[in-house]
């Protein structure tokens, strides 16, 4: 599980940050998440194949989160894109968008589908073989999701050892895997958890951008390997957080604590602060392992 | 006159160049023309004060000339802007910044004005005491302008060894200025004439991006100063400048010669075309004085 983050600071973007958006890849796919104005000069600076993005995810409205979202659909469409694109977000989305294309006279060529969102309950929004996502209702001043990336390890590992022991040939390691039991040429029964380990574990990513500190979200993120979440206020500034509906770093650990994530990354940081530092410091205070967003910055999670 | 190019690259923005944009500095005013995505950020990079922006020129509905647009007005309402702003540009580009500005429950906190423009003939689309602008009707695949800003020079240049030859004082001065007669303390009455050099010369800017070669913009930018025309392509892609409605170097060379202009600026190129220079080669083959824009370049024009 890999994160790249493209941008990961508050409202303008300037000469030296970006707007957020992140990719995360795991299980070999790519999920762009949120879309800043720049968002594509990112990808191209970071030499993200812009087709292997099939799935945006778009947490809220606000421009610092989607405003590059148009620019990159019609870049898409200027690279002849083939492939179906996804985006999901806000109810509303699909028609700022198409507004867009529209006033341009253009056509995508390809397939675009919009899922819009407007539940105020966590709902699975994605799902195929291998991964599924999950939308996480965070408090801010218009409507926004966070969205958890869970991998679906559904496969045995194989015990080579044992295998081979029982000569089994290789046209059955996919049965195996898949939890089957063995009959032997001479009928004897090899029950499946002498031939396979447990699965490995299940790899999780949730990201929370933008939210008021909001207990709610708890049960759904508990127990995440990694959890980004926004941190866009030191503790001095904590009636800034309030009146924005925002976090402190203070506040973004603790949610880390109480749902017991096993990493926490923070970002979103307010462009007042000259120092990131800063944040991981506070943070540090409530929860020990915090890693700080910086644009350009790439997480390999084992 | 002053000329910022803060992008002059044609369809998607990239790390290393920029969509249209330009700021044009002319009787102290600042006038922004187009605004593709990024450029706040350029408009930060080249430090040029968001404060002085009041007037934000459109020629049309392109991702690559107006997809910065709401990131801008976003911007400045974040910067608690007060000053008015007036945007001008094809009619339903208030529609589009407006869905995205309720989408996103924002009020821009300052007054913000669009002079939606539909007509197919040049208009006077600003007027003040020092300059006005026009429209300059273009081909292109979707309705388009460009723009025609030229200085207003009603005063008359004063001629000091004459004033003081016949001690008028200085309070005189506008009135001399503004081509009024002076009667002298014993009844003689001074020509203006004998008092006054003419004005200097109105300089002139056209800006004529994105257009198929169109000899019908000739009469409106006969004779100007400085005029910037988009050269998409090189002689050799002159099937796909007829495709997609550009033009080439030679075509915008052209165009310069016929109407007379003092000099030519160009871009707005394919990003398929390593050396810029080439264009200026072409161009110079049918027009001598011809300068290539190239992102951050800054002309002053004497």
């Amino acid at each position: 599980m890999k994160l790249t983050i493209l941008g990961c600071y508050a409202a303008t973007p300037r000469t030296i940050t970006n707007p957020t958006s992140q990719v995360l890849e795991i299980k070999n796919q790519m999920f762009l998440i949120d879309c800043g104005e720049g968002t594509q000069v990112q990808l191209r600076k970071h030499k993200i194949k812009f087709a292997r993005i099939n799935h945006i995810f778009i947490s809220h409205l606000h421009g610092d989160h989607f405003y590059g979202l148009v620019g990159l659909i019609s870049t898409f469409m200027l690279l002849n894109r083939v492939n179906d694109l996804h985006v999901y977000g806000p109810k509303g989305i699909k028609e700022i968008i198409l507004l867009q294309l529209k006033a341009s006279g253009s056509f995508t060529g390809y397939n675009l589908y919009f899922h819009e969102l407007d539940s105020k309950e966590s709902e699975v929004v994605f799902e195929d073989d291998k991964v599924f996502v999950k939308t996480i209702p965070l408090k801010h001043r218009v409507y926004t999701n966070g969205y958890l990336f869970k991998e679906k390890n559904t496969q045995r590992k194989l015990n080579i050892e044992a295998v081979e022991k029982y000569e089994i040939e290789t046209c059955y390691y996919q049965k195996i895997k898949s939890g089957g039991n063995i009959t032997l040429d001479n009928g004897e029964i090899i029950q499946n958890e002498l031939l396979t380990f447990d699965p490995e574990a299940e790899k999780s990513y949730a990201f929370c951008s933008d939210t008021l500190y909001n207990e709610t979200i708890i049960p759904i993120i508990n127990s995440v390997d990694v959890l980004y979440h926004e941190s866009t206020f030191l503790e001095s500034e904590a009636h800034l957080a309030e009146k924005t509906m925002h976090t402190t770093a203070i506040q973004a650990a603790t949610i880390a604590k109480k749902a017991n994530v096993k990493q926490l990354v923070i970002g979103h940081y307010s462009t007042r602060y000259g120092n990131i530092e800063l944040f991981k410091e506070e943070a540090q205070t409530i929860f020990e392992d915090v890693l700080l967003a910086d644009d350009g910055k790439t997480f390999e999670f084992q």
